[in-house]
């Protein structure tokens, strides 16, 4: 497919990417990554638990891009930034122990164009000094690395905003179709990022009641399935496959009766 | 040629490359433009007439990067810090009458790249509002631009040397380079045949058992989960978890004794 025939056909996929800033500190760097995102045609900014939102200083910064923050959505958790997408990747120079696959950003910005044919996508930035937690980052499907200097890595927060919004924006133009990672086809949609949480809060139910896991002693056997699920990119139906063998052996070993369709959506 | 083999030759190249700013107005631009320089191995920054320069603001800016602030060099006239280049680029978003030949950011680093083959080269930034001067862009080779919303194109000065300086740093690389990270994302050995085969019959064992399955309607639940495992290409330690939870859930349901280590090789 030519995205790049018609009227700006780049503008539907570029709408559903989510700029994602957790925990910033300054401000400015959120005004500055409003207008790092407008000069790329990226709209959709969320803020989780900004130090100081809105700003004076935020404000100056975004230069002509104020209408960006205006509609900015401030949210309390990744959790609820993450809501409904289908695809999140974590931006992060640190390669996690447990972390999802990781992409260098061009890469990156074809699998996530890719992505917005099933729905939401979104990408997270961590604070300017700590980053992303790997909490945070274990809720997304892959990592993201801008390359960078090796003795000095460390971009500018809203200057990575920037040069992912333009790999972002070349990918959406370019004329051959963007390449996906995927080898297999969907059958059925993407899970949400709700449904996929769902289910982890579900197999660790199942897990601790089973002995399995030892709450005192966890031994990363979370983190872990989380790496392992992450990679597969979990679809509406396994989440429903899954959930549902959960259920079974919940009530086999009289775990108290869940209801079968609890928390899927349909 | 894989530039990216032995140590570290991607540096020869970058820095035969100068940033020029021309007189820029704000400190804190020039600190931000010094920072993103360094993250992608940039390190010779050349000001022309700064309004305010050294600043305080500018040094805060730079983060790590006081050290490319503390080598600039402060000239004249545009034609003293081009002077004894053998290439230089104009970046403005707009189009000149008369000016040199246009390339998009990702032609003009492949280019540049090229060009310090035969000594030192130039990417030269107007002030923040003015731009460039048709004066100054008349002595410049090409005039680069970045592609940007036609509606909103105007990149910060240092956004815009962000993006420059990474397109300088993965042509230089082949637009291959590897990722700053050292630590090795954790991964155990791929399982082996006989060790997916045999989880797959415990997984449906504890399927039936639950009665979830029913084997006179399977329903492709099985193939569904061999897709979903299949994708995920599972590790020897991913199997001894998942079979180790499906024995914990078999023993709590009363299925039988079953050796825990049954089957899993070491």
């Amino acid at each position: 497919m030519n995205r790049a025939a018609g009227a700006d056909p780049s503008q539907l996929p570029l709408e559903r990417v989510r700029v994602v800033l957790s925990h910033t500190s300054h401000p400015g760097n959120i005004g500055a990554a409003a207008r790092a995102m407008k000069t790329m045609g990226l709209t959709r900014l969320l803020l989780v638990n900004p130090k100081r939102f809105p700003d004076d200083e935020a404000r100056a910064r975004s230069a002509g891009a104020d209408d960006l923050l205006a509609a900015a959505r401030v949210c309390s958790s990744v959790d609820e930034a993450l809501a409904d997408t289908r695809f999140a990747c974590a931006v992060t120079a640190r390669q996690r122990n447990l972390g999802p696959p990781p992409l260098a950003a061009r890469a990156a910005a074809a699998e996530i164009l890719a992505r917005t044919g099933d729905g939401e996508v979104a990408l997270l930035f961590g604070n300017e000094s700590a980053g992303l937690s790997n909490v945070e980052v274990q809720r997304c499907q892959r990592t993201v690395f801008i390359p960078a200097n090796p003795d000095y890595g460390s971009l500018n927060l809203a200057a990575a905003v920037q040069v992912l919004a333009y790999e972002l924006r070349l990918a959406a133009f370019d004329n051959d179709p963007p390449p996906c990672t995927r080898t297999v086809a969907f059958a059925s949609p993407p899970a949400s990022h709700q449904d996929i949480e769902r289910f982890y809060q579900h197999l660790e139910r199942v897990m601790v009641h089973s002995g399995f896991l030892d709450p005192q002693r966890p031994r990363r056997l979370l983190p872990k399935l989380r790496r392992l699920f992450g990679r597969a990119a979990l679809e509406r139906d396994e989440i429903n496959i899954l959930r549902g063998l959960l259920d079974a052996v919940e009530r086999q070993s009289n775990a108290g009766h869940v209801d079968r369709r609890e928390g899927i959506g349909d």
